[in-house]
Parts: structure tokens; C-alpha cells; sequence
């Protein structure tokens, strides 16, 4: 009986390691990125961040993290740089200050933490974990949003941390005017500045984390999809874990995080086909661009989107490792 | 032929007269109302309230009002009463100030509009409609709503418009504690105090709106499910127009409006199921308590609440009249 029950224990182990996938995908943005308006250097810089961005929620997966830690570490990573929009990257209001937006989510529970209209936080993405951890409520905006981060004692920066040549270019470019976005122009990328991570951990559970500073020159304290859970960002384990990027008030009327799980929980979707419906279909027909990633508990990664580029990047331990802007 | 025509004619005529269903369901919130805690003068105040409510928006429709004029003008009226948590008789926050939110959506189109954290506003329902049409955002918030509305030339009210005694004193209770909700109290009722209503129009076009004045003593600017197009309101012609009301963050993390139209889209289940599974199955699985009003393009209703009660109301032009407190 002793080696009948040693056999089972082998079995056992066998059959926990078979099952921990560790996956992660990130994105830094999508929208109209085109290779004729980069440098080989900027292009470099980019493909070094995302994949630093990506190695510090893996490394973390491996080393056993849950996956909000992976998510809360990728986009903190992202946050840091001045390439996207959000955190130190951050683009301009028309005010000239920095608004930004964030939410995770814990697909094990559903538990969720959103931020959003926050000013001189650091890493929105850590704020957002301590009001899901931290506080009775998943949502704060605004001053009082800065209150409970304070009493957190989460790290501000002032303004020249935010400061960046590049970006107060782009809003010296429509300050003054009505102009929040500019469709057809070559900064349409940044119009999309949104970053993100989804990731599995050995323990079998999924999260997500999203990310913004949303649009330059925006006006009246404009709420994006990004710290919307069901919209921006979503995470369950029993169907998948989403972090989205695009123009948000389409995201926000079509619910595309959500939209995507309740093709897979309610349709029998995979997670690939849940994601080509709604960012091929159901967004573009109504006027929807942008993309997003996703993965499932199976360890699926999905990076869809309907723009031209997606800064983006995927790791798991089956060997995939990559990162790239272009389709 | 002319009589074979004029047949033709008269059938479509009376095929069109019978297609058009009118419907309206109002809510002014959900929570332990229970009939011992009732005076008959307050339960006769809230059933006039209600039925004034309600009739604003279904003269309206019978005028040949769309869906989005009528949850409007229902709203409206709810938001004039101090009897509900919404506008006029929204509560206090820890700062003794009133910070509303409120949204709206077109379910012939699936356009939207959400107001949050704003004050002074008569008719937060208003501006929420007033983004949904004249800005370019979906989603406003804080002080740069605020100065949306005034561009818009919103009616605003002074403190005293707000100021109710009633309200005052349960702010008190509260006052200098970290408590924003009263469980096991008879104050609980107030927990879930927001008010909506979803409408079918004679053109077969349904939309939803809901408001709502907060949490007692609420802190940090917190965000509810009122104003998150897919958790507390949506809207669309092809499956249902929902407004909710309860423990608000339950409610965003099972996106639940949203949750009501997959499963009628997805899964091809009828209003009443759908509406019936959300909230007695799903959002009790995670343990959230409320309720929700609910219209399809057939003009069945739904009244759906997990509570002792739910303040409602519904009519319609097949006979149906009547306004409700308790179960």
C-alpha cells in the first residue's frame, strides 16, 4: 500500500506540473502605427521596453507569482516609460496636466479595483490594486481617488516627472482647440495610448490590467474605457482575463471585455474565435477601432486588433517569447 | 386590383397598430423595505411619487414621445421628489456635499452618455443625455462635468435645493465614522437608493436612464454602477433595456445589464429568464442584493429584485397600471 500510495503522489505531481501553463501577453497601444513613420532607433526602443515590460511580469510567473501580481508588474514596467501613454508617459490635457485612468482584475474572484481622473500617482495600475484590496469599493475618481492614495502612502511624482518634449508637442499641436484626437494624421497613434497585461499563473487563475493617460487636449474630465470593468478590462477564470486599447467610447457602448467572456461562457467560443467576433465584427460595425489581448485559463493567448499596429508582446513556458508594433 | 390594394393597405395599417406595444417601468431603488418601518402617509407619499413618475414618461409615449424622452422625463420627475436618492434628494457624502451620477442609452443605436461625481446639478438624467448628444465622449466626470454642464447651460440648484432633513440626520448617524453603508438597520433601505426607468416607443425603440445620489457618507469619490453603461444601464433594440439598483460595486463586477442582453443574445433566453438568472443566481453567487427594471423591443417587463422590496412601477397600453413598494 505504501508504494501504491507513493505511485499516486508521482501521478499527482506529474499531472500539477502538465497543468501549470504560465502565460502573458501585454500591449503598449494600437492605432494607426505605420513603419514608414519610425526610426530604427525609436523602433528599438519600443521592442526594448515591451519586452522588458513583458520579462518582469514572466520572471515573476515563474518565480510563482499569482497573475495580478504578473499584470500589476508588466504594467507598472509600462507605466514607467515615457513610449506610452500612461504613467511617466502620459500625454497633456487641456488643462496641460496629466489625467490618468487604470483597473485590474482578479479573475479567481472577480474582485476589481478602477481609478480614474488621477493626478502625480506614479503607478495608476498599484493604485488601482488598493482600492480592490484596500478599500470597500472598486471605482474612485478624481480628488477623492488622490485622497485614498494618499492615505495608502502611494509614491507621487510632481509634474516634471510627467513632463515629456514629445508629448507637450503633440498638445501644443491643438492646444486651444476643440481637437482631442487627430484622425488622419500620422499622431493618430497616440490616440490609442493605452497599455495593458493579461496573464495565467501556476495556481490556475487569470487576471488583467489596464492603463492610460488618455487623450491629448482632452476636455471635461472625459472617462475612458480603461478603468470600466466589463469594458476596458475584465478577468474570470471561467472564461478569460481581457485588457483592451482603442477609441474607449466605442469600447465602453459595445462592453468589450465582457462582450468576449459571454461569447465564450454563453456561445461555447474559443477564446480566439470570442476575440475575432467582437473586435472584427461587432466593434467594427459600430465604427470601432483598436484591439485588445487576452488570454484563458488553458493558457491561450489572443493579441486581435482592427488598426494597422498594436504595440504588443506574448511569453509562456511552451516557448513562445515576442514582441512587436506591425501587423 | 384598387380593392385587392386597399386591402393590403388597411392589413399593414392594422398589422402596424398592433406592433405598436408602449411600455414603461420605473425604479426608485431596492433594499430592506419592510412594510413595520412604513408610515401609511410616507407609503401613500411614495406611491403618488411613483405613479407621477411614471405617468410623465407614458404620456409621453402615447404623445408619440421616443423611448430616450420618456426614460428622461420619468427620470426627471423621480430626481424632483426627495423621496428617492437621485437629484433633489440625493444624499450626504462624508463631506456633508451631494455627488451624483447618471446615464443613459439608446438602444436603437446603442449611443450613450454617463455623468459622475457632479453637484448642483437640478437633473444629473439631463446632462447625462447632453454628453450622449452634444459631446464626443460617452463618460464625464468631476469638475470638468461640471463645467460641461455649465457650457450647456444645465439648471443648477443651491445647497438648500438639496438640503433635506431626513437625509441630514442620516448623514449624521454617520458622520466622522468610516461607516457609508447601514447593514442590519432599518437606514439600509437607503443603501440603495437609486432611481430608472426603460421604455418601448411606438417607432419599437427602447432605451434605459438611471441616477442615483450615492451611498450616505461616502468617501474618495467613489464611482457606482449608475453611470457604467453595461453594469448599472444599457440598452439595445435587438435584446433589452435594463436599469439596475443595488450594492452598486456587485453590480459592476457582474456587469450586470450587460449580463441581461447576452444571455437573451447569446443564449436565446426570454426577458424574464434572463433577467431572472442574473439576479437570483449569478449576482447572489457573489453576493450581491438589488434589483433591476427591464423593457424588450416586445414590450414585456421585467421587475427583478433579490430585496424585501424595490420602489417600481410599470405601465403599459395593453391594461397594465400599477405602481409597488413591497413583494
Amino acid at each position: 500500500m505504501v508504494g501504491a500510495h507513493r505511485f499516486e503522489s508521482l501521478a499527482l505531481s506529474y499531472n500539477l506540473t502538465s497543468m501549470t501553463n504560465l502565460s502573458i501577453a501585454i500591449h503598449g497601444g494600437a492605432g494607426t502605427i505605420l513603419k514608414k513613420s519610425m526610426t530604427p532607433e525609436k523602433e528599438a526602443a519600443y521592442n526594448v521596453a515591451l519586452q522588458a515590460a513583458l520579462d518582469s511580469g514572466y520572471v515573476a510567473l515563474k518565480r510563482g507569482a499569482t497573475a495580478i501580481d504578473a499584470v500589476e508588474k508588466s504594467v507598472s514596467a509600462l507605466e514607467d516609460s515615457h513610449l506610452f501613454n500612461a504613467g511617466k508617459g502620459s500625454v497633456f490635457t487641456a488643462d496641460g496636466t496629466h489625467e490618468m485612468d487604470a483597473s485590474i482584475m482578479d479573475g479567481s474572484n472577480l474582485n476589481a479595483g478602477a481609478v480614474s481622473l488621477i493626478s502625480g500617482v506614479k503607478n495608476p495600475v498599484q493604485l488601482s490594486r488598493l482600492v480592490m484590496e484596500k478599500s470597500d469599493h472598486v471605482f474612485l475618481a478624481g480628488d477623492g481617488a488622490l485622497k485614498f492614495a494618499e492615505q495608502m502612502k502611494c509614491e507621487f511624482k510632481d509634474s516634471a516627472y510627467f513632463y515629456d518634449e514629445f508629448r507637450y508637442n503633440q498638445w501644443q499641436e491643438v492646444k486651444g482647440t476643440d481637437q482631442f484626437q487627430l484622425d488622419h494624421s500620422i499622431s493618430k497613434e497616440h490616440k490609442f495610448g493605452t497599455v495593458g497585461a493579461v496573464a495565467l499563473d501556476q495556481f490556475g487563475n487569470i487576471a488583467a490590467a489596464t492603463s492610460t493617460g488618455g487623450m491629448t487636449n482632452k476636455k471635461f474630465g472625459r472617462v475612458g474605457d480603461s478603468p470600466m470593468v466589463g469594458a476596458g478590462n475584465y478577468a474570470n477564470n471561467e472564461t478569460c482575463a481581457v485588457s483592451c486599447t482603442g477609441s474607449g467610447e466605442f469600447f465602453i457602448r459595445a462592453v468589450v471585455a465582457y462582450d468576449v467572456s459571454c461569447l465564450m461562457e454563453y456561445k461555447g467560443m474559443s477564446l480566439k474565435d470570442a476575440c475575432s467576433k467582437v473586435v472584427q465584427d461587432r466593434l467594427v460595425k459600430i465604427g470601432g477601432d483598436g484591439g485588445l489581448i487576452a488570454v484563458d485559463a488553458q493558457g491561450n493567448i489572443c493579441l486581435e486588433y482592427n488598426t494597422e499596429g498594436m504595440y504588443r508582446g506574448q511569453r509562456n513556458n511552451q516557448g513562445i517569447n515576442e514582441v512587436a508594433i506591425y501587423k
